[in-house]
């Protein structure tokens, strides 16, 4: 029976996990949609990262395996995971040795340095900066989810959208290019008509629309609000994302502690400045800026998977897990 | 058996029902927690409208009564109410009549005039303002909700106050009265132990009993904000709260329409420059202000139900409804 590891990296948006041996080779990866727990609930949280297990072990052949230890990168306390469910399902699965839960963004710092000292800033659904010291975070930025901060996220992007489209709708906010994409987005049509609450059809269809969904689905316009940039409005809205983002940096940033600053997120490739006023809080610092773009944590967290079963990962074994998980 | 009406005024955080007869005079009240649908959901929202009605005819000295006509003043779109379950409670009650739905706001309207023409801002869990026309609402400004709007309303102030606290907690913001104030509001210790994951433990803490909560319940620290004016980032807030309002009402001010402005709501009380900016605005429209403070929707509630019952009532007739629901 083959002995191997599981690693699954639990974002806002996807769930992914990966099969692995202790040589760091993939044998195997499968997603699911997002489980982060403090937006989906503990019971869907556990249901979405089994999917994601299960049909990992579908694309390493099936198995059986001795799965010898299993790690979960994701936002949020562990606490908010049904964990007894993952302990049932991942018995089935194969699994001898324990479950370790990991920070997501420490996840994400792995997937592009070895090193144990550094930055992750993250904008994806969520947002934050972490500091890291000797492996664990030192000191965590923001971070602190969707209705307590998140700022210049995903879910912030596309709820100042939302907020935006209502202000324009009913009459105290500017014209912008957002309300049609967020009306087209929703399958809404602009008419002309005032329903009888004195707000027009669209804002009244609008608002029934945004209350019918769980408020972390509002990341869902980020996309519109970044095809939008030449808009004034999300123009506007790119840029105090990008403030944010940069003020979490700063208050992150120690002089003291040097190391690579990893950026990932699927917001943060699309703010124009971000690397370079980054780049600038280090120099300033004394600091030669070594600023590396990731696109999740996957990688990372089979790094972390490997280092929580005691085997050592250096800068050449990352690469050789890197290569690996890409070209699965 | 006496031929009465049912007037039900559901706001954020409370829900209270008159029994009225037909000449105004108020037989029973009862109250209950609030019913907003948008926030608590159909089944306790309707939960919390038929025990305050129950209260209500409790007080009114058990009946039994022929209710001809029920009138419920909410915030929101009444699809949101489970209506089957409100018109079985009713007809258990004797309800021989409608239903009638209205707007919270109408209801706030009516509370403080008999007049068919004005406008209504509010600011208490939620916030807006409508312009009113013929005795319907014309135009409606914000009141969008918790979660697209509301600017200005004490659920805002709650919210910005608990991201204000975690801003502190991590570093990005500065020091606030809010701060030890929302945590022993929550009791929680302030003490300077670091989580594993790199936050305060009083963060930590605070960001689990946050996210315990129901969103709408940030607005139970609105009175700690109100409380903390001489705090700098407290008193910003109140300003920026004050400047939504106004912003709501020149969108909805109309020279050409003329008419009491009625201020209502916990929220609105506390923001001293409020009732100057607003006669300021109706000033430069041409007319003279007539501003009208109200505590909540009760007495127009039952004058929304008379008038949906056939019963024309006057200023006189409204006066006689303020006194008897006071007095009662």
């Amino acid at each position: 029976m083959s002995k191997v590891l599981l690693a699954i990296d639990v974002g806002g948006s996807s769930s992914r996990a990966h099969i692995v041996d202790k040589t760091g080779h993939c044998r195997g990866r499968g997603r699911n949609r997002g489980g982060n727990p403090a937006s989906t609930g503990p019971e869907e949280a556990a249901e979405a990262i089994v999917a994601a297990v299960s049909a990992a072990l579908a694309d390493a052949g099936g198995g059986p395996f001795e799965i010898e230890g299993a790690l979960i990168a994701l936002a949020g306390p562990k606490a908010h995971v049904a964990k007894a469910r993952l302990e049932a399902a991942f018995h089935d699965f194969g699994l001898s040795g324990p479950i370790v839960f990991a920070g997501d963004l420490l996840a994400m710092f792995a997937s592009a340095t070895a090193a144990h000292e550094g930055y992750c800033l993250v904008a994806g659904t969520g947002a934050g900066v972490v500091r890291i010291r000797a492996g664990v975070i030192d000191k965590a930025v923001d971070a602190a989810g969707w209705l307590l901060g998140d700022l210049g996220s995903g879910y912030w992007l596309g709820h100042q959208a939302a907020k935006a489209v209502v202000a324009e709708l009913d009459g105290r906010g500017e014209a912008s290019a957002l309300t049609p994409a967020l009306l087209d987005g929703l399958d809404i049509d602009w008419c002309d008509g005032r329903a009888s609450d004195g707000r027009p059809v669209a804002l009244r269809a609008f608002t029934d629309a945004i209350y019918a969904l769980r408020p972390i689905e509002l990341a869902r316009f980020a996309p519109l609000v970044v095809a939008n940039r030449g808009d004034a409005v999300a123009a506007r809205l790119l840029a105090a994302a990008e403030r944010y983002l940069v003020a979490d940096f700063q208050a992150a940033f120690d002089p003291g502690l040097a190391g690579p600053v990893v950026i990932g997120g699927g917001v943060s490739a699309h703010l124009a400045g971000l690397g370079a006023a980054i780049a600038g809080i280090v120099r300033a610092g004394g600091q030669t800026p070594d600023i590396r773009p990731v696109s999740d944590g996957s990688v990372g967290a089979v790094v972390l998977a490997l280092r929580a079963d005691g085997v050592k990962v250096d800068e050449a074994m990352r690469e050789k897990i890197a290569a690996s998980v890409a070209a699965r």
